[in-house]
């Protein structure tokens, strides 16, 4: 049987060893919904996984897209948003503050994606991992505005719980403005507001100056 | 200030009024990470939750997105999948083998929808709630593809999870069939598989038959 591919190729493989490989996939990535963050949800009832938190980051994309620079491809990072925490199902969640992990964490993580992006058919193991790679890098707008909404996210989430993981784990403003500059680089506007509550977040005494 | 929204028309509203809604608004939405579904995670150890199913969905968009029929507009589906469970914020999950719930969860989910998008500027506001009235009515390939997957999600999560909610709640394969008929009515291929699925599970006898 011939079937095509997304982009529309002729591929030879049989429909269903394509779907097997695609079902296969679709069930591992479950796991997702297991690795625990660092934060909490914005109400601090329990930690957050990373699969929500991928869903969160794709919502946010939706709805603040006009904030990105003039012809980024929002479809392209709401895809990235969707699969670029899937290699933590084997690297685990690392916690951007914690120096030890942060170390091996390229190292790990590639292993992971070659992994789970490698129960996909050829054709689509490639395109996702293309996809994750190219947030990994950050040359694109895309790559750039996803990771800004990835780093907004969190301080959103902290400053709504009280200063949440920067209280718990003695973060000071210097360290939180390191990541404000990431937003900064993909959206000019998301970056002023995210300096701004930083501000706000210090002389409310919620994060230490 | 002069700003443009998505699709590029100009609006007068200044930037920061706009992005206070928007910021409302992804705060808002975190809430759909505590409205809990009947099923459980695929390794049974606790039930899912509709922020984390919305990101599943979006993933399977993703990689299923070649078994929808030719042209469907797969970033339209995965943006419908991401915003479809939003108004059970308000309205709850409604299981869909309960037939009470069922017979005013129209109305109640209209009344979610006008309040939840509504926290948006009020352009967004109708593009995000014209997209969820179209999922909805299931006229487009778009708004049928979206719904296959919904349905298809599930019953992998119930065969993988030894009957899941078909062996909790008594749920017979006729009821199964029903829904599957809507996966075929979005993909030839995954209305096929589905049945598949539906054969094996009575077989092995972890759904009625």
């Amino acid at each position: 049987m011939i079937t095509r591919d997304k982009v529309g190729r002729v591929t030879t493989a049989p429909t269903h060893e394509r779907l097997r490989s695609q079902i296969e996939f679709t069930l591992e990535i479950d796991k997702l919904k297991r690795i625990l963050r660092r934060n909490t949800l914005v109400d601090g009832s329990r930690r957050e996984n990373d699969a929500e938190h991928s869903w969160h980051l794709g919502m946010m994309a939706l709805v603040l897209g006009e904030h990105a620079p003039p012809g980024t491809d929002l479809d392209k990072v709401i895809a990235m948003l969707l699969i670029h925490d899937l290699v933590e199902i084997d690297a685990g969640d690392t916690f951007i503050y914690d120096t030890a992990a942060v170390a091996d964490q390229a190292e790990r993580e590639r292993a992971a994606a070659d992994r789970i992006f490698g129960l996909l058919p050829e054709d689509q193991t490639a395109r996702l991992r293309a996809l994750w790679d190219e947030f990994e890098e950050r040359r694109t707008p895309e790559a750039r505005f996803a990771r800004a909404l990835d780093r907004l996210n969190p301080l959103l989430a902290n400053f709504h719980t009280e200063g949440g993981t920067w209280a718990r784990h003695q973060i000071n403003s210097a360290q939180v403005l390191r990541n404000v500059a990431l937003i900064a680089e993909g959206s000019e506007t998301l970056g002023a507001y995210a300096t701004e509550l930083v501000e706000q977040a210090v002389a409310k005494g919620i994060l230490a100056p």
